[in-house]
């Protein structure tokens, strides 16, 4: 009945290739003439999910995680991973041949200080790192006397029999009805922003978003891969394989631009450094490759933030539109999933994977599921307690008595959605109440939340964890992060944490998910997103902003405890249910509407 | 009746004399081979309070604020003032000669770019810069092809003919049990934190807190000027001028460390230099001069924070025994000048300079005045818009129907103070309660957080602004700043601010004090000290801290609109004022007593 397709709950842990290839790769190192490799999990692009011919990582390894840096030297291999995957990496990796080192702890800077010998040769691959990166890792080994190499091949690509060849996937236009702005009009902008003669746009998001255009060159997020060059004065240029693009999506972009292939971007570099140019380069994304191109051939880098970010960050009335249908859609589906949960979960016979198949299923009962927008969080009891989890066949466990998190969203054309539930199972305790309630009342202090024009998510972040420090509690993750249009769902640079020092500008979509969490036992999460609105206030002196919150779907109220909830926090929480009830209900079969009229009640009885 | 002993309420507006001066300034500086010169208003440790014989900059142009920057050119002159003194520095200075420069619009080094000529040579006293704020003199100066050179001599002491000597006020020694620690034991524990050969003290207070000593060369903080080395092995070196010690100190500090004069720092830099030492030092006070003599000499600069400014941050039992001894005191000073205020000010006939003068006499009532803490901000009406209002004989208003606005504090040798209370006279607003029970509020929010262990005051700062921001206004200051323990009433790194994101420790001290201005018209400040101190909660999971109120006087209680009040706030409150009423009551006479009784009677009937 229930069936995932843009996820799979494969079991990744093969630990038996890591040492045969491991030695592959030390005997290929010794023919490129070097004592060691830097392997980073990254792509050209520091992609948050990376194509699979860049998963050299896993391949090696077996590590699936999506962060992580392998070093690798004569007589030690280490995994730097961080508090996410310290449990992980250990089983999915031969521990006789590759040491798990928690990044925490100790930075690979660090251990290369400690292992690397006087006069030894460390190679990199120069596509895989930003320049702030390489001069992290030349700092780490010059000081023990050592000499940090680019590497003219990947080591690993050269023992990598079966490496995939990349997919392309075809490139299609993004509507400008969607994007609210045309791509010339965003051209101009970003043309008119700068200051160097040329902007670089090695970030595949900024480029999508610059000349609405959506790929399907990664999971999960509608990228494209390639670049752009974006002149102050003249002609953009973009990168593509041209077997992305069809005749017609081919016609529009030749409109806006000279189409060059993905590899011409090394040759205009250099030809452009000979001229004397100035680029600016993204220093978040941008490979040490391209730079050292530009450098070499006598051009000049400017590196900084890609000024694109700021303008895409800020979402325009059609991208808001577009994002309020897109939750509109994703809470029918969310609702559904909720009315089914209530009447199956009790029985007992419910996994964490059921449930994910069930969730999926129902977002693409909407028609118009493009993606799930990340692997669903979709975890019972303990299993909960680490913010991150992933289900598998091995992990999966029965959804019992307890508690019940599911942390899941959606890419729709219009609308990148993400959300998070807890529901219990049975009768919840006075605990868990406690805590739900809680966690409830930081995300109320987000959402209610009235600031000045200038200040940032830092300033908010406290809100979320008010409730918990007054009982001696917190959690160890930020409060929420920015959100794409139809693009990632983990977007920069706005966000809610205490290093979260960007201001909040009408436009930008966050989220807003504050937590608690009881290792061992079980995890609370409520999570919906907020788009920054202007606030006119009567009688104000200052510019004021607030959020809207774009999220529909019910917060369960049987994990309440009402009288810890001030008047004005169940005003809040009895309006967003009549409002959920309200948008809702027209969409729903009657079973689901009765469900949601119950599941909606106010807490406030007159 | 009353006098004011520490203040003085002096007009100092004498631009008459800033033209022949500053010519003759032009005239030492061609002498000099120089085309300008750059003159801060600082001193050689970068002083809030400077001594007379470093007040050039008012010598030379009649500005008496406590920050500001000179630029002389051939043909301009450009005084850089911050927004507190946009409006004073036109008065105090004749503006035919020197321009007013708000340098929040621009900066110094942005009106060297435009107004430096290529090949000009631009001078600066190196004793009086940090090597950051040269570095950046450097970069705008040779950005337009301009030369910047240390003078050998200082132009304006070339000109000013009677220029003060430096007063050699005594040292005395601060008694171990008002530090809680010995000099030893600090001087030990200083020399185990360093990774350099030595650490070089520029920072007096640090000297002070480090040796316990304190001393009386600049107004209202008790710092010797002078400086310390401190080795990582060996005996510390403190330089001192001699005439400061009697025979006792001289004695009880030479068991410390080797004496030396004040003027023999240069030669002992210059000769640890030639070992090829490497030193700490502060790069908040460090002068380039001192830097460049030990570079010079061939020695290493390890530029960073004072390593002592920690370790002074974190007041040990002995000084928060010593400070809550001194609120105390401080308290029924300000208390019987409350009462006093109560009786006289609805008659009309006091004003702002009246009600400074008899405050301070309440505090010398107490025979253990040391000094005022700053200059008292005693301001009525509009006046007190300004947060940074001095009350001058000719801005002395008279204390009328409406709101009046004291922000004071003391110097005694246990403790520093700094309160502000705002008081109604006659009956306020509906506005006014309005205001004022928000900013108490926020007050309030300050003062009852409870958060981790690890938090910093950019995180609480919010808490203070809440209820504000809520009406859409806000405050343009920060939340709270450090104080010191019988030393610098504005005292670093701890604050509360958006920007203060150092870790909150126990025993810190910080003042607490939200305000709101309605500019033209009134403005409203609540200020108490707080104490960073360890709490115990039931069921707690994380180390959890909070604040001890330190300051004991009433609040206004006919300021505030209690429907505005959470009961948990009305708690907060009431108890607050019983803890007043309960420590204050036994030090009062009856009728101040009684006074206190009707101040401080809870908000809530039961």
């Amino acid at each position: 009945m229930f069936e995932s397709r843009f996820q799979s709950f494969e079991d990744i842990v093969d630990p038996s290739h890591g040492p045969a290839r491991l030695a592959a790769l030390r005997a290929e190192l010794a023919r490129q003439g070097l004592d060691g490799f830097v392997a980073p999990r990254a792509d050209e692009h520091q992609n948050e999910y990376v194509p699979p011919h860049c998963e050299r990582l896993a391949w090696l390894t077996g590590f699936t995680g999506s962060a992580g840096v392998l070093v690798v030297l004569g007589d030690a291999a280490a995994l730097f991973v961080d508090g996410r995957y310290t449990l992980q990496a250990p089983q999915q990796v031969d521990t006789e041949a590759f040491s798990v080192v928690p990044i925490a702890e100790t930075s690979p800077e660090a251990w290369i200080g400690k292992w690397l010998k006087r006069g030894a040769r460390l190679g990199y691959d120069s596509w895989l790192h930003t320049p702030a990166q390489v001069e992290r890792l030349r700092g780490a080994v010059e000081a023990v006397g050592g000499e940090l190499l680019a590497c003219k091949a990947n080591p690993i690509d050269a023992i990598w029999a079966e490496r995939p060849e990349p997919t392309p996937a075809p490139v299609r236009v993004h509507p400008a009805r969607l994007a609210g702005e045309t791509a010339e009009a965003k051209l101009k902008r970003i043309a008119g922003a700068l200051a160097a003669d040329a902007l670089l746009v090695s970030d595949p998001h900024a480029m999508a978003w610059a000349f609405n255009i959506r790929g399907g060159d990664v999971a999960h997020t509608p990228l494209p891969l390639g670049y752009a060059l974006i002149f102050r004065d003249g002609r953009p240029r973009l990168y593509l394989d041209p077997r992305k693009l069809d005749a017609a999506t081919q016609l529009a972009l030749a409109e806006l631009a000279e189409l060059r292939t993905h590899d011409d971007v090394l040759g205009d570099l250099a030809q452009l450094g000979a001229t004397g140019a100035t680029l600016r380069l993204d220093n978040a994304t941008v490979a040490m490759r391209l730079v050292q191109t530009l450098r070499d051939a006598g051009g000049f880098d400017e590196l900084g933030p890609d000024p694109i970010a700021d303008m895409k960050a800020r979402k325009n009335a059609a991208e808001l539109k577009g994002a309020r249908a897109a939750h509109l859609r994703d809470g029918v589906a969310m609702t559904r999933f909720l009315a089914w949960f209530a009447q199956e979960a009790p029985k007992g016979r419910l996994s964490e994977i059921d449930a994910a198949k069930a969730l999926e299923t129902f977002r693409r009962d909407t028609k118009k599921l493009a993606d799930i927008s990340f692997p669903t969080i979709s975890a019972a009891g303990p299993n909960a307690a680490s913010p991150h989890y992933r289900v598998t066949e091995k992990s999966n466990r029965r959804i019992a008595r307890g508690l019940y998190l599911v942390d899941s969203g959606a890419q729709y054309r219009d609308g990148t959605t993400d959300i998070t539930r807890t529901l219990a199972v049975g009768a919840p305790s006075a605990e868990m109440r406690d805590r739900f309630t809680r966690v409830l009342k930081g995300h109320i202090g987000v959402a209610r939340a009235i600031f000045p024009k200038g200040a940032s998510g830092a300033q908010l972040d406290t809100l979320a964890r008010l409730p918990l420090w007054e009982m001696g509690l917190d959690f160890d993750h930020g409060t929420g992060h920015g959100v794409g249009a139809y693009l990632s769902v983990h977007e920069g640079p706005q966000r809610i944490s205490k290093h979260g020092h960007v201001t909040l500008e009408p436009g930008m979509i966050l989220s807003n998910e504050p937590g608690f969490y009881k290792a061992g036992h079980w995890g609370i999460r409520i999570e919906n997103l907020i788009v920054v609105e202007p606030r006119r206030i009567p009688g104000e002196e200052r510019h004021m902003l607030g959020f809207e919150t774009l999220t529909l779907a019910p917060i369960d109220r049987t994990l309440i405890q009402p009288k810890l909830l001030s008047r004005e926090e169940i005003a809040w929480f009895d309006a967003y249910h009549a409002r959920v009830r309200r948008e809702l209900s027209p969409h729903l079969d009657a079973p689901t509407r009765k469900w949601l009229a119950g599941a909606t009640k106010p807490l406030a009885r007159a």
